[in-house]
């Protein structure tokens, strides 16, 4: 049973096929966010505060970190980003006690931010291309963490999955020479629109499968691809979850602060019997009731996350 | 590639594992209706065609229907069930042009809703007991009309999968003994509540690839059973759904006067590519827009399908 292992200063998260679906918080990116982009410029952390505490809240297991802004004062990113990438390590994770996903296509970010971060992070992320494969598989060697390993490669991204399942496979081969086991390496077989590429689902589906049971690798993807372009994306990227869940998937970067699909998720893990009791399940439920009173997702979450800790808080007392 | 077709007098519907999947609406049932059995016994059957146009109308591609309602004038169901059936076959294929689902566990309403019916009806149902499959079996042949078949027993139904497939093996089995082809053969492999069983979930996803790989047979399953007594039940079914869609089922008996299943559902066909260009997703979206507006679901679906015709029959007028 592949697991892959993540901390944070105090907490494990396993990414498993014997294990709940792990959701990676997607939020904290200032790709296409210019207001948090100009914010991160300025110095201003509040909206990382709130997206760090509100993914928690709604049910992220992972955060994944990303300082990808281009500063106005200064365009290259190689002076800018690293220091950021600290900077919003440090204040996420005196946050939120929740395993990190550091997410950069700067090398000296990916370092910084392994530097910064307490426990065993997630790297994001390696790709099939030679500079990446050189530049990257070092450092998650040198720090003895997991990667994301994105299955394309100098050519592009193919769009024959057989092609990208090649591509992972030589990541996977590639990261053994480095002494990195297949388990810890999480395969991002990559999701294509099925507004565009009516096989989209399937490619997915049959690629999970395979890279689970000929490379004993977890897998993860930007769930929210799928539906790109269409209408009510929500209830497409609702239902892939699920199936992509059933063929095996055993994570996913998105958006945590969406009741749609991370109910979705709940009800998967329960189908898959990995929600003992199905508590999760009971627990989400009172959220639900909480958005049909008119609260909102995001709040109705907080507040049935703080409940819980104050009734953990109230058990310890008493104990 | 298994295919079952159905028919109505002058449509066809193909059950397959390359098919979009096959809704069977189940509201066109007394069982646990009181008010709609009262009605039956005094002979109104205005709830029956309100339901036969509304689930049509909402993406029922068969109408299961089901005359199993004790009179309290006459308490004999092999004297009362047989005439009611022919009606209500006669009622709801003059109403609506959708092969139709015979449902009864009275052999002589079978019978009477076999001659009734025109087309090639799916007959509901025989299962693993001895007096069932030599009562059934031979209807079944005598019409050629294809058959679901209960993964029960003389000894019950069985908690053990490999048991279940096992039965549906022998109704299979016996089922050629008599010339019926298995592709005439719809499994039901039982769904049990996620919330009693824990397996539940995987139990169906397992026995679903079995039958289909090793038994060559469409499935079905009483969708709802899943979330049988869990709160926010219809969050448990539309992931259920796409999860059973993807592991190969291939049809369900199931409510389409729910927004949230048929949603699932649609997205699930789309996701694999049993949606060309997405065109019904794409129409679906108008109906959820109209949802969105304060419209009930039936009633969005409703308009939309009586549209959907206006513009057919406006091309026909043009042509």
């Amino acid at each position: 049973m592949t697991r892959t292992v993540l901390e944070s200063k105090s907490k494990t998260v396993v990414i498993g096929f014997d294990e709940p679906f792990c959701v990676i918080g997607e939020r904290i990116n200032p790709t296409g966010r210019k207001k948090l982009a100009a914010e991160l410029e300025a110095g201003d952390f509040s909206t990382v505060e709130k997206d760090a505490l509100e993914q928690v809240a709604c049910g992220a297991m992972v955060l994944d970190v990303n300082a990808g802004v281009v500063y106005n004062s200064n365009p290259n990113p190689n002076e800018t980003e690293p220091p950021l990438m600290r900077k919003m390590i440090e204040l996420v994770q005196g946050l939120v006690d929740t395993p990190l996903c550091i997410d950069s296509s700067v090398p000296g970010a990916l370092q910084a931010g392994l530097e910064a971060c307490q426990g065993r992070p997630l790297l994001n992320s390696v790709t099939g291309e030679e500079e990446r494969l050189e530049l990257v598989l070092p450092l998650v060697k040198k720090f003895n963490v997991p990667v994301v390993a994105i299955s394309n490669d100098d050519t592009g991204i193919s769009e024959d999955p057989d092609v990208r399942f090649e591509v992972a496979k030589k990541i996977v081969q590639r990261a053994a020479d480095f002494g990195i086991p297949a388990h810890d390496i999480v395969v991002d077989p990559l999701v294509m629109p099925v507004g565009a590429m009516a096989t989209a689902g399937r490619q997915v589906f049959t690629l999970v499968k395979r890279l689970r049971e000929e490379l004993g690798c977890n897998t993860t993807c930007g769930a929210s691809n799928i539906s790109f372009g269409l209408p009510h994306r929500h209830g497409i990227n609702a239902a892939f979850l699920p199936m992509a869940i059933g063929a095996g998937m055993t994570s996913a970067i998105m958006n945590p602060v969406r009741q749609v699909e991370m109910e979705a998720i709940r009800a998967a893990n329960f189908l898959m019997n990995h929600d003992a009791n199905g508590g999760e399940w009971i627990r989400f439920s009172k959220v639900l009731e909480a958005v049909e009173g008119g609260m909102s997702f995001a709040e109705a979450s907080s507040n049935q996350s703080s409940a819980a800790s104050g009734r953990r808080g109230g058990r310890r007392a008493r104990a």
